[in-house]
């Protein structure tokens, strides 16, 4: 199976990406069994890089399974941490999937929601490269920054 | 077992209550059996009442059934439809409850949380009567009233 070879390359100029290394950070905090001791940052966050022959490879109908769900509430607790990092407010993630994989990702500062997401397909989640994932999730974590600028009262009630 | 004699009074006035109303819809929602057919609204409502004598039945730690997790999704349910009809804007809850009875609950004005409610004890999950679930539905009802008026754009956008 091509699937289980590594598409991250360990030069990829992305894995020095903030979000990326929360990233990495928040799928280590996963591994209590310290399966990942000795990998590199490239090897640890591959799993969610999907090209398209990797997506060819998974069924479009299909239920999560336990890591694929553990990976999307890393992915969610990671863009917590950096909004966290970039208002200075606390930010707490809700990740709620049905068996599925429909749901909604929710973040939440004070009383206000700075990033609200449908969830399908969690079985196919991942992103196309690390670039588009710094990308995709840069532009979440600004638009929680100007959320909270504009609503500044109910982030910090 | 004393706990399936039915608790509340058909003549109960909280029945008239605008919450409990609600409350009863939601229930009925869920019945996509028909087991309600011909019961009154004491009737329906009667399994969220726990009296005292009811609560020493069940025992302190324990994991919440299907049906006591319906319940609570209802009881969120029927808070977020009367906070639509006093606000005239749309509000969503959304019920996080793991195995073991622990969660989250939340209801949503645009991007406002207006009720955010950490859950515990699930399986014990009621009111002591009808007059306490009105009193205390109301006084959220009431909150996130005051935090729509508050925090109106965040509401709105």
């Amino acid at each position: 199976m091509s699937a289980v070879l590594q598409v991250v390359e360990d030069n990829d100029p992305y894995l020095d990406n903030l979000f990326v290394t929360e990233m990495v950070n928040q799928l280590n905090a996963l591994d209590s069994y310290g399966t990942y001791e000795g990998w590199s940052k490239a090897k640890i966050v591959d799993p969610l890089v999907l090209t398209k022959e990797r997506k060819k490879e998974i069924p479009i109908i299909g239920d999560p399974d336990e890591i694929t769900i553990a990976r999307v509430k890393a992915y969610y607790s990671a863009l917590a941490c950096s909004i966290e990092k970039e208002t200075g407010l606390m930010a707490v993630s809700l990740v709620n999937i049905s068996h599925e994989g429909f749901g909604r990702a929710l973040i939440m500062i004070g009383k206000l929601i700075v990033v609200d997401k449908t969830l399908r397909d969690i079985h196919r989640f991942g992103f196309r490269s690390l670039e588009e994932m710094s990308a995709q999730s840069d532009k979440l974590i600004e638009k929680a920054n100007m959320l909270v600028e504009k609503y500044k009262a109910a982030a910090t009630d």
